[in-house]
């Protein structure tokens, strides 16, 4: 991995993991739980795609990096979340570039290993949502990204341009700048204009 | 897999997806979430024992005409649900339909790796009520197969047979439809009847 | 595995199993519930541990005792919970017990499949809490790990004990008990001091 992405990478795994850290401050954990929370977020959906690419152990377990990033995010999240909360709707923009981050190289990941694209772009959805699910499991919440807002869907077609690039063998660099920045530009105008999916009528 | 084998998996998965998409209905996700939801409960329980059993990547996710059935069901779900509300009880027995099936083929599946009877059976079990108990999980309540009516029974029942037919050396397809069999049967006499499994007394 | 050591084992899954087969019975479960529930809480960290480090199948799928095990404590617990709800605190005294146990096999046997030494303490941790973690989800709660009293610092304690002392090339028999001895002693002063770690202030 190059020094740029390696350094990307983990910047992602740092605003994802505050995302978790203050989901459990605020659900009145203990710093200890706060911790593995941030943990679990940060990591999560990159350890969920490579157990399911058999990629075992998870890169993020292998890399004591990756562990030190997460628990640095959650003690800066139990001590400053007062501070943070005040400017949440920054953090929701950082954390769009930490989406569309991961659900390229979740994609390109699980392409490497042989998946077919359907599948690969299925993974890099989930490499970039399946931290936050873990985060809403762990808080007894229906997983907000299932809820709210389009943001599994940002991922997906971020993954979906990288898949595309790779299955018609012009991947390069910076297809892989393109397809994070569409997912990064469709949640960024999600975000500010509100966008959501439509929702089922007539529920009795 | 034989053509019929193929098609009943892929019916059964139908099936399972609706009633993943419907509760996706219910917890009022948009169309994206509902969609996620009918591909987890239609592909989790295989997914699940192809992890444990470590035949990975999921068989799932390397066949593309296993990620599009559960998409066209939620898309079902979403657009039909007050009609599919109505027959909610009809789709209960395609249902298990679905979950005789399953826990068959996830036994069998189990045993080809090298499992142990024991473990084989129960991960039969996993692959047919796996997708329910994720789908619950999601949707944040108690895994209904956990708490009403005989559902997991009736799949480790119909596992158990395939099993005790493949360690006594007489197992052929007659054999797997008729574990099948049994499962369905038992679950279906359990819905009609309203069967419940004993419940602990003396709670204070 | 020596004789002394799958005793312990089977014992401390025995008493994990209890504390499943009890959370079942208070959610109502049926008597199947709340087997599933025990076979869960029982093996459900061993069983994390193990699709994390690629051991797979799981090693309690591929021997029967491991599974016979829970279901026996699954069925006490459904018998006999208002006994054994008045003598909660001396089985909490006994899962001191287990967790000690299983957060140095854990970190050991993730130590032998080549993982670094913070992620093995990590993982020595999972094998620990996973099944309560498991068991809590299940019953649609946020983990008690991750809110209450130090549970999972203690078994990340006993577990960097024995990676410490692995790194340094001086891991032997004594060593594993005395690093379980860590553990349990930290949960046991903490249990009956009602320890807390703190908590984040100024929550709005």
């Amino acid at each position: 991995m190059s020094p740029l992405l390696l350094v990307l990478d983990l910047a992602g795994i740092f605003v994802f993991s505050l995302s978790g850290g203050l989901a459990g401050v605020r659900n009145r954990l203990d710093v200890f739980g706060v911790l593995v929370l941030a943990a679990l977020t940060g990591l999560g959906g990159g350890i969920l795609r490579d157990l399911l690419i058999g990629a075992v152990p998870p890169a993020s377990l292998a890399d004591w990096r990756y562990l030190v990033v997460p628990v640095v995010a959650g003690l800066v999240a139990f001590r400053f979340h007062p501070r943070l909360s005040r400017i949440e709707r920054h953090i929701a923009r950082f954390d769009a570039l930490g989406l569309g981050l991961f659900c390229v190289t979740g994609a390109v990941k699980a392409l490497q290993f042989g998946l077919n694209p359907f599948a690969a772009a299925l993974l890099g959805m989930l490499t970039g949502v399946g931290g936050g699910v873990l985060r809403d499991l762990m808080a007894g919440r229906t997983p907000l990204v299932l809820r709210e807002e389009i943001y599994a869907l940002a991922a997906l077609a971020g993954a979906s341009v990288a898949v595309v690039a790779w299955a018609g063998g012009w991947y390069a660099p910076w297809v892989a700048v393109l397809a994070a920045a569409v997912c990064i530009v469709i949640r960024l105008l999600a975000l500010h204009h509100h966008w959501q999916m439509p929702h089922a009528g007539n529920l009795d």
